[in-house]
């Protein structure tokens, strides 16, 4: 931390900002220069950039390393690995997770189980308690929707990752999925992201839609602080003032991240959109700006879809997509699935 | 709820929407004339926007009616009062909710308490449970902030807004707190509201940093929906590119708000600032544009608050505020507590 | 400017960096201590950021005080006064400035002229020519709009406030006003700054849409570097998530600007927030916030206005909004007119 | 455009909108049905959304087919291809623009345009007019820059993209460039449009940094209306609250421009990000979402770049970033020069 001083700072100002210093047991450095600068040491937590711009005599104060921990990347070659089963997440792999913005029936999660394991792909995701903007719209088929989504999964082979939204939720979430999701507008619900830090399931926390970068990983150091160090990143697009897509997918927090933290970086291409035209060269950007996997709504009826059949594809759709994909992931030292 | 067919849509695809509404219940009629329009005429709700962009043969689709019902104002005359104890909130007053944002000792909340009521104000306000961005962040008090709370209110006479920042915990603060208060981080913690809703004290909801107003509402509406109509609405601020406050107080929200809901509608300068020399024109920028009150940070030393020094102000400048705002409060009809 | 190096900075990178800034005839001054710290002390002003954050073993840069320079407040009592014939803008004044969005005919401006003037307004505004997002809109009547405000106001007595678009129409602009505006479009079109900086009519400038409190102060120093120090600001909204208004008021720019720089600040609530009913509260609210006047869109028949009608008010809405504000500026310590 | 109604319209405020429309020429269709939707069917530009919001009786107006024109796509297969000597712009190839952001020297540009032509580089950019957001920062070497530019271009046989920042410099731009650029901030510069639209040279048109893309390509269409057919437009990063890019690259806007409009679209990823270690992932994207260029920043010592260094890549980090977009550009069925 570097806290410049005024330069009409009065000299019991100094002092009395010394002496909390001092009594706080923090190690600092005074430079006198004209303008005076307070170089701060010691890693105390507490001493925030609000707490010297509440001190009188405090021009301004600057965090020079980063507020975040344990997610943060030591060094180049620091890559954090996700086990699900036989499956690894991480940087030499693209995985994609795919299924329905909702489990609606057994037959449709059956269908979609069915085309995306016979495509390859391992993951399977479904939401059964759905977090929605307006009371009036259909809210999931909560524990039903979970039992159907492992059964599905189960049949074929494949791995689950569904949502969890209230703490009361966490234990049967983390019972039937394989990898629990925090949704965008939970991103800031610090006792769920406790809750699931708690809990042994990989979790893969979602970006909030208003949320810096900063944000984001403090937001993840809620849940690596509990003792869960198994957390997927993922994009999803934040709100700007551009209409034609429902939110503004910040491709550029894929390299930012991969610099900055240690952990796997993956894409949603759906929520970031709304528009299931977009999916297809939206996956390939993800991909070449270096994200770890996607995260994509498939339907297979997209037209009847509960909730985001407008963003959703169908199976012929998807393999186009997967074929693209595949094509393009050696060239980015990625293998899929 | 409009919605525009596509010059190309094809016959059988205009027969099968057709049939999916017959079906669903849904009155509509079909207007033709070069390019067709579909009006819809049920209060379906499940009958969203997005249902009809995933239809085949669809072009657009525009909802003509708010997605809001019961935080919806349905004459120029409708508003609703909101009683604690003796006191009101509603259109003829303009109430100071006022306190530290953290409830640190007992020392500071009771010289809090002493100094606001000798103003006359009703409502101390101070956080108990804090949801903060960094883990490493005082975290508040937890239950012993209530107790703290509630004692001094009681001392001196006043009524106790705090925050409930996980449903856990809204049964103990309810009990200790005459308003339920709901943060920005958890305006779409649907759980919550849900949680809230079902509990008899009023509910002050702020404003998401990045909900638009219909979202805001639609928020609401999840607490008026589960029975509890007792709700205010509080504007604190929305994400901007702007970097000078932290973050831009949407001042039109105050207005708009009036003209859609019947519910209060409070400002925070703040959270909406963070700067203690924005308080006193924003203060009296949020009366002059027609606010239901105010929610402010006063502390009783600022320089050494433990969150949000910079932007709470002393018993001085509070004063020095009141004073303002009942000069001006006339103008607007307005009655000050 | 603090520049903070980064730990594994080589010794040759940072003497270097040493030798690049004496061959410069920089002051610094080092500082060392585990990370190292160089204070740059002279004002060279092609030294950026940027500049710093290019050079190897830079870790970051600070810029301590503010890059503008004319328009800074260097003390409390510092207040431009700008002086147009008789009348004053200043902070002991509130002065609107009215009239339609664009001048469509001698009888539409005639009429508004003698309305606004029967109400002791004394600024006339009106487009001439229009900068349209559309090729395809209004564009202005050009030259004859000019001469039709001329004649209105010169036969009511008023002054004169109109756009110039561009360079090659500032001497014309010129003039037939009294104060030449600089659109939101062109607040860094700096060629037009420039342009308006070197004639002598005091220069409207309104904040660009996009553009940060700091870089409309830059904007207006392009216009001080040339000269003319009569520069008055305007905040019209800046572009953000919100769809309920075209732009969002931000409010908090007023008494940050007050703060910030001598020259007077003013508001247009019309084109801020693109509403009529929310002319009225948030005049109210520019007025309470500490702005020295309005620019606000009055037209004798708002539902036939070629541009802008939504936001326009009419002669009996802009009466009772003059009435309202005169209440309300004793307090402020303002007059009106 | 279609114009839903009040359900409380009076008979003479319905009658007295037919009758302005029918005087106006305007063929229109009243669909009567509860609430009244009125379908607008000629293309009178002059018929705005705003028009119909403020007259009396009207709810809401919705556009339905695009406001653009001459930029909007009318079928798959049209696609504007642009020529520029024996070089072709489009959809089969992916075209390099590079070079540093300002000239500053001879041996600067000299040296630049030798590393590009010798990796096959057939475009050198480089800034002769800067529009620089401070007055006192570097502000380009004018008329001898754009001399030094072509004396460069020529020595190597390449071909010159530079900016023209007003009015009076587009002749002399045009003479010494093969592409005329117009800048972000210049985007809604109106004049300078017309003017470009003028002349025969192509125009690189960039995104403004607070524009939406119907805006985006709005402006392309002042261009297309004055006979210059020849419009490349590109993206550059839009404003957004996230701060750890300059701005927040809007990949999006890639695909959605391909199925709007027929133009090019490019992509300037060292303006969208401003650091140099996202160049190589940002370029990627843009390919793998579509894009038929790049505009990139490349300096020969970046680290004493007159503007822009810490977005700029040095001549080892280019080819680099060509080798890993010429391996990727067959998957996108692009040719890349």
């Amino acid at each position: 931390m570097i806290v410049v001083l005024k330069r009409d700072i009065s000299k019991s100002e100094l002092e009395q900002l010394q002496q909390k210093l001092q009594k706080a047991g923090c190690e600092f450095q005074l430079f006198e220069d004209g303008e005076s600068i307070l170089r701060i040491k010691s890693k105390q937590n507490w001493l925030s950039v609000d707490f010297f711009l509440s001190q009188p005599g405090v021009q301004n104060a600057y965090r020079i390393t980063p507020p975040y921990q344990l997610s943060a990347r030591k060094s180049p070659e620091q890559e954090t690995h996700i086990h699900v089963g036989e499956y690894v997440f991480g940087p030499s792999q693209f995985t994609l997770i795919a299924g329905p913005c909702a489990v609606e029936s057994e037959e449709q999660i059956l269908a979609t189980a069915q085309a995306l394991s016979g495509n390859g792909i391992r993951f399977l995701r479904g939401g059964a308690f759905k977090p929605r903007t307006s009371p009036y719209a259909f809210q999931g088929l909560g524990i039903e929707g979970l039992q159907l989504l492992r059964k599905a999964a189960d049949q074929f082979k494949m791995k689950v990752v569904t949502e969890a939204v209230s703490s009361a939720d966490v234990s049967v979430v983390a019972e039937h999925a394989d990898i629990v999701q925090i949704g965008t507008r939970n991103m800031q619900n610090f006792q769920l992201l406790k809750k699931v830090g708690k809990q042994k399931k990989p979790v893969l926390l979602k970006r909030g839609m208003n949320a810096t970068i900063e944000e984001f990983l403090l937001a993840s150091e809620y849940i690596l602080q509990e003792g869960n160090s198994q957390v997927i990143l993922c994009e999803r697009g934040i709100r700007t003032f551009e209409t034609s897509t429902r939110n503004t997918l910040d491709i550029s927090a894929v390299p930012i991240i991969k610099q900055l933290s240690h952990l796997p970086i993956f894409v949603d291409p759906s929520h970031a959109s709304g528009k299931r035209n977009l999916i297809l060269p939206l996956s390939r950007a993800a991909l070449a700006a270096g994200a770890d996997g996607l995260l994509i709504e498939v339907h297979h009826q997209a037209e009847v879809a509960k909730s985001d059949g407008p963003q959703s594809i169908n199976f012929a759709a998807f393999e186009e997509l997967l074929s693209s994909l595949k094509a393009m992931a050696p060239l980015l030292n990625k293998q899929i699935y």
